[in-house]
């Protein structure tokens, strides 16, 4: 089995950040290397007709309150972006920009950790720009390539790929055509890793998939 | 804090099947009561605006091998129901319509058990009546009365006042004011009747949840 992960995120959820800060530690525990692709959740969502967590009152209540438990659980601080939702489009242009992947995660780090444990307002270019130059990066060169259509087609892509694998929300985790969604399934991520197969019965599944919807 | 659960579920959520099966041993390690609450989630997901995972194909695909995974972790066995989505109305009118909670209790595991774990089908009367009977009720009876007009009102009116407590899926678990959403957050619930307190700075919430929407 090849264990190379793909991991599908967006800035605008914490949980996406929250898989994020788990992955060294996994990557070193099951040998495994990870692509890191941004997609923009709220285009999946609107894909697949859904809603997302911060478009439903209660629900938005209560994830704000779950999102400060898991961080708490994995002792990840809190800051949180000044608006929420924000407009997640430009941090994530910036990041399909770069095509070397230590760069790109390098960045994608420094955006998550500003949005969610800094208070950083990552909807901002001068914000996005100053983050890319302390990468060593050349911020205002890769804001301008970040608005080039062909970035803006790639991220497009990106979104519409995943959507044909399976994806329908973040942070998604793909491993040999296996998905595993949430940063609560980052168990089942790490067994299916070290066990070589699925953690279910691939035949039952298939059944119980092909049986009548009402 | 008065240790007593109130625990929202429909017997088309297999997710609260799997939250149902690890009652007991969270009730005695916790010293807590539990209360079951049936609500008609379609309802629920209605008042939303929300979609249900099974409307969503790859959500759909997604979530029976998750499911399948969840239960081989807590070790429960999955049959599935013949079809799904099925119509619960009747099983959860029936369960509404007993007012006994020791009665009531006894025929959620009845029903839940026949549906997820022995493959029957809880749309069925015939079926539902049996499963009654085999709980030493009147499934007749029961059945009878799960179609009176106050009953269905009632299963209604526990669905809207689970909706302004707050809650917006299944399972869901309220205990002093705080809730708990899936299977997956047993562990939150545990801890937090344990320690008593909310696990997440009420005032951070409070404030990040004040925050403009963009």
């Amino acid at each position: 089995m090849t264990k190379h992960i793909i991991f599908y995120f967006d800035f605008i959820s914490a949980y996406s950040y929250l898989a994020w800060v788990q992955f060294p530690k996994l990557l070193e525990e099951t040998k495994a290397s990870m692509e890191a692709i941004p997609v923009f959740l709220a285009g999946m969502l609107h894909a697949c007709g859904q809603k997302g967590p911060a478009e439903i009152p209660s629900k938005r209540n209560y994830c704000f309150k779950d999102i400060l438990m898991c961080a708490a659980e994995c002792g990840v601080p809190i800051e949180g972006p000044p608006s929420h939702p924000f407009n997640p489009l430009l941090a994530l242009r910036m990041c399909t920009a770069l095509s070397d992947e230590n760069q790109k995660q390098k960045l994608i780090h420094k955006m998550f950790t500003a949005c969610w444990s800094e208070g950083k307002n990552i909807a901002d270019a001068n914000i996005l720009s100053q983050l890319a130059n302390e990468c060593g990066l050349d911020g205002q060169l890769l804001l301008q390539k970040a608005q080039e259509s062909t970035i803006k087609e790639q991220l497009k892509k990106n979104t519409e790929a995943a959507l044909k694998k399976g994806v329908f929300g973040v942070p998604t985790f793909l491993v040999n055509g296996e998905l595993f969604w949430g940063n609560d399934r980052l168990h089942f991520l790490k067994r299916f890793l070290k066990e070589g197969k699925p953690l279910y019965d691939i035949a039952k599944a298939s059944e119980l998939l092909s049986r009548p919807q009402r």
